[in-house]
């Protein structure tokens, strides 16, 4: 609004009464996105390399993590029907929650209904949603893992949850610290946050584990298809209400889950309509060469991590596209910890990577190696050259000696 | 989470910690897509006839009012390429921005610069993050609108800003009452949202009428290629910072966009990828056949309008797709309001209108000609049917006399 009738043109910020919300920044400033896209601003080009920012789906001319035919033509098959564009119901359009009912239902003993399914532009705003959905009491709070995927820790802040951690363990496969976890909960706690597969550990949970802490609660699942199509540009996920007995309706959290789908921003109709054929025409040859490539891409990892002894992997990843890996800065000379790191690594080398305080963790590093084989041995070439400049020189080891067998594994 | 370590699985909601977060109710209850989609409950099929709900870009055999082809294989060029695959960055793709910069530019006179755009999913996310930008101060207050475009009012609700009224004038092709907007600014107002084209009195505001109140703030605009290209359910647009004298950066508004960017929804990579496209390539002709068939649908309805009079419409739309007619509700039997119109409407009908009170004006009703000529007949033949069904009898109307003139020209 203009400044109170004043006719006169004047820049100066004063005279404006409006100014930009700030209780966004805190919450945005945990976001992985506003982190890696921030390094970018490190990228001096020194290295005369070309940018190498490893994440899923990115253009290449590589068969093997990029989505498959059958998905692509189903978008364009949707775009060209006509039939994709009107506005579409708050709660998804019918076909495409029917579609991921009849997905998931394959592996769940009390079967989902097209009712339960909401369809969310990619599985972060199904964050958003369940976040959003869940707070409103001033002391509520949500367990979130540690190591975990910040933007429930960003959505927490944003909707004033107080975010309580539990931690995963390295020395356990990455299983949930369950007298943590109790200790952490208590009357006013809301919601407990599961990732599984885990991102960034990589490691899939056993039935034994889960039930150990999940068997009682109704559950609410969040999905998508960005990592296991390799198409998270597309922005296409769900919600599934897990809940035989009613309990989301009956403390309100359907209602208000129906409620901020009104609110919220609607993924695109032509994807969609699209969904369906995605989801059932994609022949199990696609993820099953997927997965050989993945493979592939572990053991060549393991092998390049050998001459990188900065470098701790503590599990082999088991579903997911990430190395999560501990960084020993001690065998590094001037390096202070992860952020300097991969600041440090980004001006250097031009090659972006995830530090583990973006996640929970200081001194961690996470890697996609959901990329080609080709772009995987680049990325230790890289991370090689900087190990080899920056390490420790052989007479500073001797002197500390122990330095080399100093690596703590813990993710806090 | 589970009920304090209770191992008995307690079916009711009493021993459960979490509930529904009820402060989105108040704002989703003014949603239009609330609203219009809950008018569905009230279909009987009682009247043998399919439901009809006139909607921008609803499935269409005939080609008028339906996208054209250049904008459907962009978008199929751009599942097919490989390069939308990715996560795209919080503010838009490169190229979409500059895209969008460019058509903008074509009528402006300070030029645009492609990182003064935002893409959005859509305008709906639009007004969202610029709403939740500007909110923060538990003070501040915004000018809306009446009649007005209700996610303006959702949102603010939503943001806790204060909502202030201004009126649009029937009697004087709805032009903005200057007098009322002054008296409801003050110096806690942070914007005015100006609709133009509007939405839903379908006028065109002048230059010298704009030039009266805004020619001293800085804009913001907010588009998409919703009704343009007559594709809403594909949601992409946009926010453009129309800002000369860098007033939004010295008062944190673009730092708090660029901060809610990182933690809402991003629009898929595929439409922002198609986008420039879509823009560049989409011929004159499309938008000349469509602006045709528009002039013809609203002259049409003129005519079919003489024979329902309990309606009066007080100016032709010049550049919307809606009608936004007066309802005169002491020419019908038991009709109390417009929602009750509406819901009995679709209860006999099966056609679904919006109640003028989802845009903030009581006895007022909107409908949509952004569609087929035949379609548009249709509308005509069943609220003529259903007219003639309610309309009081000319007995009726002699001992009431002067029913038929008592149309009043209000927005409120």
């Amino acid at each position: 609004m203009a400044s109170n009738g004043d006719d006169n043109c004047n820049v100066n910020a004063n005279v404006w009464r409006f100014k930009g919300n700030g209780a966004t920044s805190d919450a945005a400033a945990v976001t992985l996105r506003k982190l890696a896209f921030g390094m970018f601003k490190n990228c001096t080009m020194n290295s005369g390399k070309t940018i190498l920012f490893p994440t899923p789906g990115e253009p290449s001319a590589h068969p093997n993590f990029r989505t498959c035919p059958e998905a692509e033509e189903a978008v364009a098959a949707a775009a060209r029907s006509g039939m994709a564009n009107s506005y579409a119901p708050s709660p998804g359009v019918f076909k495409a929650r029917r579609a991921v009912a009849d997905y998931l239902n394959g592996e769940l003993p009390t079967k989902l209904k097209p009712e339960d399914v909401y369809i969310t532009g990619g599985c972060n705003q199904a964050i958003e949603i369940v976040i959003d959905s869940l707070a409103g009491n001033p002391a509520a709070n949500i367990l979130l893992p540690r190591p975990g995927y910040p933007h429930y820790d960003a959505r927490a802040v944003y909707s004033g949850l107080e975010i309580r951690k539990y931690d995963l363990l390295p020395e356990s496969d990455w299983e949930i610290d369950l007298d943590g976890l109790e200790a952490a909960a208590d009357e006013n706690t809301v919601a407990m946050v599961i990732i599984n597969p885990n991102n960034p550990c990589g490691n899939v949970y056993t039935y034994d584990h889960l039930n150990k802490f999940a068997s009682i609660a109704p559950v609410i699942t969040l999905g998508s298809i960005s990592k296991g199509w390799v198409a998270p540009g597309w922005r296409v996920g769900w919600i599934a209400m897990n809940d035989p007995n009613g309990i989301f309706i009956s403390t309100g959290v359907v209602q208000a889950i129906e409620d901020f789908l009104d609110l919220t921003p609607q993924p695109s109709f032509i994807l969609q309509e699209a969904l369906p054929d995605i989801l059932e025409k994609t022949p199990k040859e696609f993820f099953d060469k997927k997965i050989k490539a993945m493979r592939r891409n572990v053991e060549l990892s393991c092998e390049r991590l050998k001459d990188i002894p900065c470098f701790f992997c503590p599990k082999k990843p088991e579903s997911c596209s990430y190395l999560w890996l501990k960084l020993d800065t001690s065998m590094l000379d001037n390096i202070k910890n992860d952020f300097d790191f991969c600041t440090k690594l980004v001006s250097e080398e031009s090659l972006i990577l995830i530090p583990g305080v973006a996640l929970g963790a200081e001194n961690w590093v996470r890697i996609s190696i959901g990329t080609d084989e080709s772009v995987v041995e680049e990325i230790f070439d890289r991370l090689k050259g900087f190990y080899d400049r920056h390490a420790i020189s052989k007479e500073a080891i001797k002197v500390n000696g122990h330095a080399i067998n100093q690596i703590v594994v813990s993710v806090v």
